[in-house]
């Protein structure tokens, strides 16, 4: 941590700030500027120090020199990641596809879309029983019948199931019938709901929250981490910035920057982070070709008549074209799909 | 909800079009433009079938003519809301104060802040029991313990007690010790939370999510009023922008937007707004001259030493100065304070 | 244009507007909702007339129909612009790339960046001349003697030259000299300098404004193309979101999106819009496969000396490599490059 | 600049380093940290020294410790500047209020508008002569009769005139008629206007662009400065954030900010930081509270058929009702207005 002084600070303030720099089990340097008094304080400050540091009418800013996250981290575990559950791999070469409507619907509507996605390439199916909607005037999901429809839909497929879990109590629930759960954008920095599948062993998925920095993203996963459960995918699904043609903006860079600090595997979700279906497939391509270890799409057989996000749907055929272009991209990147 | 098509639709896509309008049970009015076709759909657009719409291929935009929300509304209910517990009263002209530290550390630190910022014109005491921390190695609340401290608080003083609730196992707990539960910012979409506060019969104060909508926001409180909870206060607790030098933006212009669409009260938290204390002031003056219903403002007794969000927190003397300038804008303003 | 009124208008208020629509030269149509009266003004809306209408206090909102551009639209001219100027080809099936360093800063270094770009694949060669700076202690570009070099360079190598023009007094100068005139981000929205390069006959590079949205980055095409120069790439270099861990952040959703709203072709700047060297390979990678027409990319031989950007610039070592990728996208989904 | 390292650097990569900072002129320090090694380097690091160590491989991230202005400071110059033009005083305890229509229209227009915002107690006259605007298809402005109506507003009314200046070589001309002139938010980095305006002996009011940074916006003035011209007042008009319901999202909390950091005084607009005429008055109010040293606000005599902005603008009535409330919070403060 680095602790930029106010001009010309007393010898006793300094002399304070080094005493409590050391009482936190920090070593401190003093390095005196032309112009500012620096303060540099030596060992592992993921403690929320900073603040105690910023809270000094002396002090100008203070920087962190290490990054918050420690298990999430590349100097923690240098080797990948690799999620595999069923047939779905995620991460270590290859591309695994989830794919699937946004909510269940009813057993022909779920049966249909699996058999179709399976058929075009994905290895798991998503579909969501519980649905957080922004108006409680909105579907909410059929809710455990939806996860019995789920279940069924495995049995006969072999897909894996990836499905959202939304509180604490309903975790076991969930986890009773689901291969992945699913930690929605919103819930990213719902504590007790992270605690909670920290302590199943089942793979999570946890998408970014909207407005989530990178370091915050990257706690939420530590959070699940700390609790014993290493199988974690990173899910990028866009962010809002003052852009209004998609409904998020979907920054691809991610990839690349999470992939140089963090093991865990990063899935790229198009249709969130766009909202618009013709926007869908050149994303899934790009996604490929950013290095994405994973795709997760949603695909109904009726989009115009689905419960929740149609817009946003791709319809079966639309999706195994784009299956097809994104293999062509992932062969000639010498990755699996 | 206007729908637009795409240029020269055919006369069949039109008609069906217009058929399933008809079938949500609203009216269809075509109307043939020099560029465009448009259609629109007269009647409750508010159940989330725009997304039906925007799932047509031939669709080019849909755009919703009425807000989303309906209990919220000053149509519904247009005199304001006016919340009071204790002495504390929100609205309905009077500017309520709630002030305290970030989190409930000890007994000595809880009853000497509540002292001083009754002394200084509080009428609300804040402070948290269970904490949401970015960081899972973040000191995570005094969680039960710290409810009782608040409530020796309140036995003391007479000041009503304002805490953050997180997850919905805890609201009976929270409730029983609380005047007020708060929902931060980080659970506005957790929407099982919000149906459990929903049934309390207590204020409950509702944080805007850092990247929520307007709607958004309304939404999330039509989710509590839905339940039939009446005594809801929004607070607008900054946003997060590209602007770096603040912990978030605070946007004071949505005082003045949501008191011409809602009956309920709004309250301004300039300490998380900023995130720097020395900010602190100049926006608890901008707030109540914004017309803001209520101020929540963190104080602690030693931020050099508080367990979270020392970098924010006013000392009982500066707050106790803040309260003074703001009682002469409150004043001028023939607002009571 | 949709113009929604507020509850209850007199039947005055709405005979008043339905006048004013008319009177230009519009058309109206008045339905009325269980909830709102909305009219519905028919024929060309693009001339700013919105606000005309939302500055009536008994008006609610008011919502285009048509987006506010013309001439860059795909409705005026269906079949895609493609630019050519010597051997750099942009659109119509082609990625053209232009590589090269962010200034000019000798003729060694111009020189070998040239020749080394090419032999990677680029056709054009970029390199700044007169530099904005966010910094007025920053270096601010070799000028005219800059000119002279890349145009040595062209020389040389046969590489089109694509350099920045930062005010209009320069148009002349640097038309002089360059094939394609480049557009900073900063001067999006110069309406004099767009009006002077309109009246250029050489292709126009147009960078979109780091906050402008897509209707703004079109309309300042418009600017161009309204002076009677048909020769406009669009250049996406990266927004400004809340995301700090890139310099912007680049969507590259807009490629699909602006291809399917306008005719003109569409370069990326993955350099600008990561702002890191790691990140712009795989960026570069994702743009290709995303359907960009073009890229755009900083190369210096030694990015260690730079005097501007050093820290997005590839080596022309990791340039070739890029490429070679690159490649390998654009032939696996039958693009030339 | 304090320089962080990747892990376990090699002892001649940090020797190369160390020379390299040392060839600058600074003096390294190396830090080994139990995890990082650290090198600060001290002296004046404002020559964009940073970008260089940014493109390292082995250096994982470069934080700068002084701000990169340097004239603007406070540091620099403690005492407040104090524009003072006519009877408009901006800074030093007053609040300077510029009043008037977004464009010029007509003699009768501005004569009327200058009349009565000089009757509401305005001291400063706005008026667009130049016009930016977003569509080519928009009115551009009435050009130099404009400026000469301004001209004939001041000399009946003595108002200050300030408008607003669009290229290098329209500086002389504007400069010849106006009193202040105005850099707009889109020329913010149009660094040829900003030196050619700071070869005047005419104040300047330089806008914030709707995306730079503190830092950027203090450059600008900077370059302002550093040609000679001492008198710039920023002028915070809002910032482009997700946040749609206003035109702009207006952060009150950079008047607090900027005084700690700059000499110069703040104007804050809000009829552009709103969008919203009927939210204006309560952002006046704020701005005042917040301790702004001025406010520029759109006034049009008849907002309904002005050529621009008709929706932000106030009418005289509004705008005095709005004064007069200002000055109410002025007095409850101590301040002149």
């Amino acid at each position: 941590m680095i602790i930029v002084m106010k001009p010309n600070p007393s010898r006793e303030v300094v002399q304070g700030m080094v005493e409590r720099v050391e009482k936190m089990g920090l070593k401190a340097h003093v390095i005196e500027g032309t112009e500012r008094t620096v303060i540099a304080a030596v060992g592992d400050d993921r403690k929320g120090n900073k603040a105690v540091f910023e809270s000094y009418e002396e002090v100008e800013k203070v920087m962190p020199i290490l990054a918050p996250y420690k298990i999430a981290s590349v100097e923690t575990k240098p080797e990948s990641t690799v999620i595999k559950v069923r047939d779905l791999v995620i991460g270590g070469g290859t591309v695994g596809v989830i794919a699937g409507p946004c909510s269940v619907e009813s057993e022909e509507q779920v049966m249909e879309t699996a058999r179709q996605v399976k058929a075009a390439g994905a290895k798991g199916l998503r579909g969501g029983a519980f649905k957080p909607r922004t108006s409680p005037y909105s579907f909410q999901g059929m809710k455990e019948e939806g996860l019995k429809l789920l279940a069924a839909a495995r049995e006969e497929t072999g897909l894996a199931i990836v499905t959202e879990v939304m509180t604490p109590h309903h975790v076991e629930l969930v986890a009773a019938y689901t291969d992945v759960l699913q930690i929605g954008a919103r819930n990213m920095q719902n504590y007790h709901l992270l605690q909670a599948v920290g302590e199943v062993r089942k793979p999570i998925l946890l998408k970014r929250g909207a407005s989530a920095s990178m370091d915050e993203f990257l706690l939420a996963a530590e959070y699940i981490l700390d609790q014993g459960n290493q199988e974690v995918a990173l899910c990028e699904r866009g962010i809002r910035t003052f852009e209004t043609h998609t409904r998020f903006t979907l920054p691809l860079a991610s990839v690349p920057y999470l992939k140089a600090r963090t093991h865990l595997p990063i899935v790229i979700d198009p249709s969130h982070g766009t909202g618009v279906a013709s926007l869908v497939t050149p994303m899934c391509r790009a996604a490929v070709a950013a290095g994405a270890d994973g795709l997760i799409i949603e695909v109904h057989p009726d989009p115009k008549n689905a419960a929740s996000d149609g817009a946003q749907s791709l319809t079966p055929e639309v999706f195994a074209a784009a299956m097809e272009q994104c293999r062509k991209v992932a062969n000639a990147l010498d990755l699996n799909m």
